[in-house]
């Protein structure tokens, strides 16, 4: 590495000031610029739902340090010592020159800076659906401070009361929940049949809805935006079947990587976008790096496909560390990604990390599943919270291959324990060998991770037979199922399903057994199915066959239920 | 595996029901019998404290299920389709006869039980110092719920006023809060000069204990108790060095493995106690099984030796799974444990995962440390909590051997991803990969765990240099040292280290730095630290060679600070 080379950065949100902070830690005599044509750098877009829904009053708390200090131009400079140019556009690389055409959008002059490095950090922006409307007054893309601001702003000088969200994503969601908390009614409308749709299975997805519209959300699934009406404002968003009348629309329907810069100069993008790097985060040209939002992602754990494009802060960083070091000399690969994303909806916590089951599938890879019910503590704990974990293992060599988590439980915890094993190829046996912090305010004796593991282990064993609630649903409405609940009679009397039920105590069933029938499919359920597990194992022993239990009870049964007393 | 074969277990808390059930929905036809010489059995002592703290009313909520099932002899009979008999208390094991000697409490008679198979699932037992006054009236041992219920009827009935805690492990810690939550005021006296003595670092511990003393708690550390003092009842705790009034006592100074039968019966036993056994569980007699806190365990990590004894619930269930699995023919080896222990301590989260600091120097390996602080969600969100995190790794091969946590961010999330991440034999780099769930109510983009990650590697390649707030303390103490706070100044008018400080702003080194002697050691310290390895990188490039950040900052100092104002 030369002293004193010049490293040019484009694009100053995550990577971009991570790149040059790094560097300049690394290597203190390189020259590290970074230009962006945007006002403000280097703030916290992940925020923006957060100070929407009122969780802090000045929006500057994205951009400044947590005590306070703005991150602008002087404090690169200052503190982390690299130069930075704001409201300044990358217009061209000149890759012979080695140099990028730039435009001052102040005084409106252009030049050329030479680099000797050059990283491509410029994003994503938000896709704009090509229908009528979007450019109305009150419609809302989501990926700047200033947006979020007007929008606090607008709600309160005009009185917005109603609020139509356009995409049930990560930023639908938490938006949904910011506008609710400032008393906004609230739909949602996608396209898709279920929320989070390439983010969760549609099991999970139609569970955590449930949820969404206890706290008052409007779903509108399956339909897709046509328009946005009004003439100056926006007054209604128009979908295939019915209009919808509004006040303010948020559009959130996916972000796209900006690489128009990198495709210009011929390199290597991926046809549907997204600028292909190598794991050094290097482009087709080795002298250019790219990475956060413009760039396509690796699948870390092996199993998936090599071109992912998912957006997200934590990546990122990891990029811009990345970068750097590879640019001082000192290269660490990045592992690449495991899809995981979370997202808090009201009291749940919403999220995946590695395949989903769909996705799995459509890679042609032979999986089995599992979806768990149940507390994340003991129940003698006041607040232990019930939430629903699915996971997806190979059936070939029993790795885990993913986890989805739904609930008001400590999802996030479960998440990140399989987004380590899943990088590390662990198994099931795995899983279900790890030593998890075992303390009743933390989590059950056996951790419900660990529990999924030993389920899916004995599914794939022969051991545990069982139905999703999906399918359940299906084959009951069809009729040709025997429903067997073994809960307790004061389970029972509290809330049930609301089909026609054979009760059963788990505590009679070997004695009731031999009145049941051996020629029909049985299908047994408890609260949470640990005892329709129980179940189906008795009735085995009994000489039953076609038994199995419905995964998840009634905890986790993701439609409507009878509620008898409270 | 011979049907109808006759298994016996010895035990009824946790691997023993454990073992049982499993093993019937495994062999349903085998015939299994759970013997325990207490009237109740599967009971939860693990939720002692929170029900001394008042988190429940009934202790009967640590017997039954979930749902309000008594988990008596019955209900497994019952559900589970195995005996108990309680009450039955064996006496010899006879393995030529394949028989075991009980006594049935109640009436006295004597007979011969055969096995086929035996499990020892007889547990462990609070260690009994040896000193006068333990078995003085308002003494109590904490392990059995008519322990906690008695504990709690005299307090209400006598009016006591004031507990001495024995012993500042996981269970005083825990009986702590719940007895200050019943309005008692407490002292703990530890042998030891810290609290968690073998889970925890000195320095870990020190900075937890100030938590403790914030939240009334009274320590005594460093102090050995030679009696109980009072005649019928107890009047004072004395030690080496003082005598403690006080109205009740609370000993937990360690559990000890129940291996007396297994000993008599010539299994093998470690010297200090324990039973021996492989990895599924069997001791030295391959038809004889144990498991749960009776045994010895082995470290999965495999860096450290492997007789460990830790007494742990979590640890029992997975010993029952093994145990059963083999029993019934699908052996599943048991990767051992990784010393994982957590426990709540007021709005602070206690715990460590693999090796500590001093254990591994005790195993004669080569680490480096990291002690980093700060808080677990972005600063913007409210209730992101401070907390440190201690991370050990080996200089070798870089990877990761240990993770302590104190304070009150979510800790329990990274020391279960880190138990994982030592399960599976993970390096700093694998750390600093992983896909953490990112979204600002879960974390910051770059967790704390990764983050840990990235310093130790920037120690390890000489980038980093830091001292730990214990030898800073020494440092700064002996006077030969510049201590430099990089803060803001509105930072630095709130708080202070104690010390003579030269305050020079982050964002004013880079001028300053010529001002700065550079035949002075230099210690450079902020909030967290992270600002402090900025200075010392700046001061680096500047020329200095004798630099050094103060790992934690002020938020990690576990001695007093100057509070300024409020």
């Amino acid at each position: 590495m030369a002293d004193q080379q010049r490293v040019l950065i484009i694009g100053g949100v995550a990577t971009g000031p991570k790149t040059a902070a790094r560097l300049k830690r690394l290597t203190p005599e390189a020259d590290v610029t970074l230009i962006d044509r945007d006002s403000i750098v280097s703030y916290g877009a992940c925020g923006l739902p957060y100070y929407v829904e009122g969780l802090f009053e000045d929006v500057n708390e994205l951009i400044n340090t947590p005590v306070g200090v703005p991150r602008n131009a002087m404090f690169f400079n200052k503190v982390k010592g690299f130069k930075v140019l704001t409201r300044t556009e990358a217009l061209k690389i000149d890759r012979q020159a080695g140099t990028v055409r730039v435009r001052n959008l102040d005084s409106g002059e252009e030049s050329d800076m030479p680099y000797d490095k050059l990283v491509i950090a410029t994003g994503g922006y938000p896709f704009r659906p090509p229908i009528p409307g979007v450019d109305l007054k009150n419609v809302w893309f989501m990926t700047h401070p200033s947006h979020a601001e007007s929008l606090v702003r607008e709600i309160g000088a005009q009185g917005l009361k109603k609020a139509v969200l356009v995409g049930a994503g990560f930023i639908g969601i938490e938006m949904a929940e910011a506008l609710i908390h400032r008393g906004v009614e609230v739909t949602i409308v996608e396209m898709m049949d279920q929320i989070m749709p390439g983010i969760l299975d549609k099991d999970v997805a139609t569970f955590a809805a449930k949820h969404l519209r206890q706290k008052g959300v409007r779903l509108v699934l399956g339909e897709r935006v046509t328009g946005i009406g009004g003439t100056d404002r926006v007054t209604s968003v128009d979908t295939d079947k019915q209009s919808i009348e509004t006040d303010l629309a948020v559009i959130a329907v996916g972000t796209r990587p900006n690489d128009a810069l990198a495709r210009e100069a011929g390199l290597s993008c991926m046809e549907q976008g997204g600028i292909v790097i190598n794991e050094y985060c290097q482009t087709s040209d080795p002298d250019i790096y790219a990475g956060g939002d413009c760039v396509v992602n690796t699948y870390a754990g092996g199993a998936a496909g090599s071109q992912l494009f998912v957006a997200l802060g934590s990546t990122a960083n990891k990029h811009g560390r990345v970068i750097a070091n590879h640019i001082a000399g000192s290269p660490t690969p990045f592992a690449g990604i495991s899809c995981t994303g979370i997202v808090r909806a009201f009291d749940f916590s919403l999220g995946r990390t590695g395949l989903s089951e769909k996705q799995a599938k459509a890679l042609n890879l032979d999986v089995e599943t599992v979806t768990w019910a149940g507390p994340d503590m003991p129940h003698y704990i006041p607040g232990a919270g019930p939430f629903v974990i699915k996971m997806i293992a190979s059936k070939r060599d029993r790795k885990l291959l993913g986890v989805q988590v739904a609930g008001m439980g400590n999802g996030a915890k479960r998440l990140d324990v399989a987004a380590s094993m899943i990088l590390m190829g662990g198994t099931l046996d795995d899983v279900a060998n790890i030593d998890f912090g075992y303390a009743p305010p933390f989590s059950p004796p056996i951790d419900p991770l660990a529990t999924c593991a030993h389920i899916l282990t004995n599914k794939l064993d022969g051991l545990a037979k069982s139905i999703s609630a999906f399918e359940a649903r299906d084959r009951i409405e069809q009729g040709d199922v025997l429903l067997i609940d073994v809960r307790t009679p004061g389970e029972f009397e509290e809330m049930r399903l609301p089909y026609d039920v054979t009760h059963i105590p788990l505590g009679a069933l070997r004695d009731k057994a031999a009145s049941l029938p051996k020629d029909r499919d049985i299908l047994a359920f408890c609260k949470v199915s640990m005892r329709g597990y129980e179940a189906q194992r008795i009735l085995n022993a009994a000489g039953f066959d076609r038994v199995r239990f419905i995964e998840g009870g009634i905890v986790g049964w993701p439609f409507e239920v009878k509620m008898l007393k409270q």
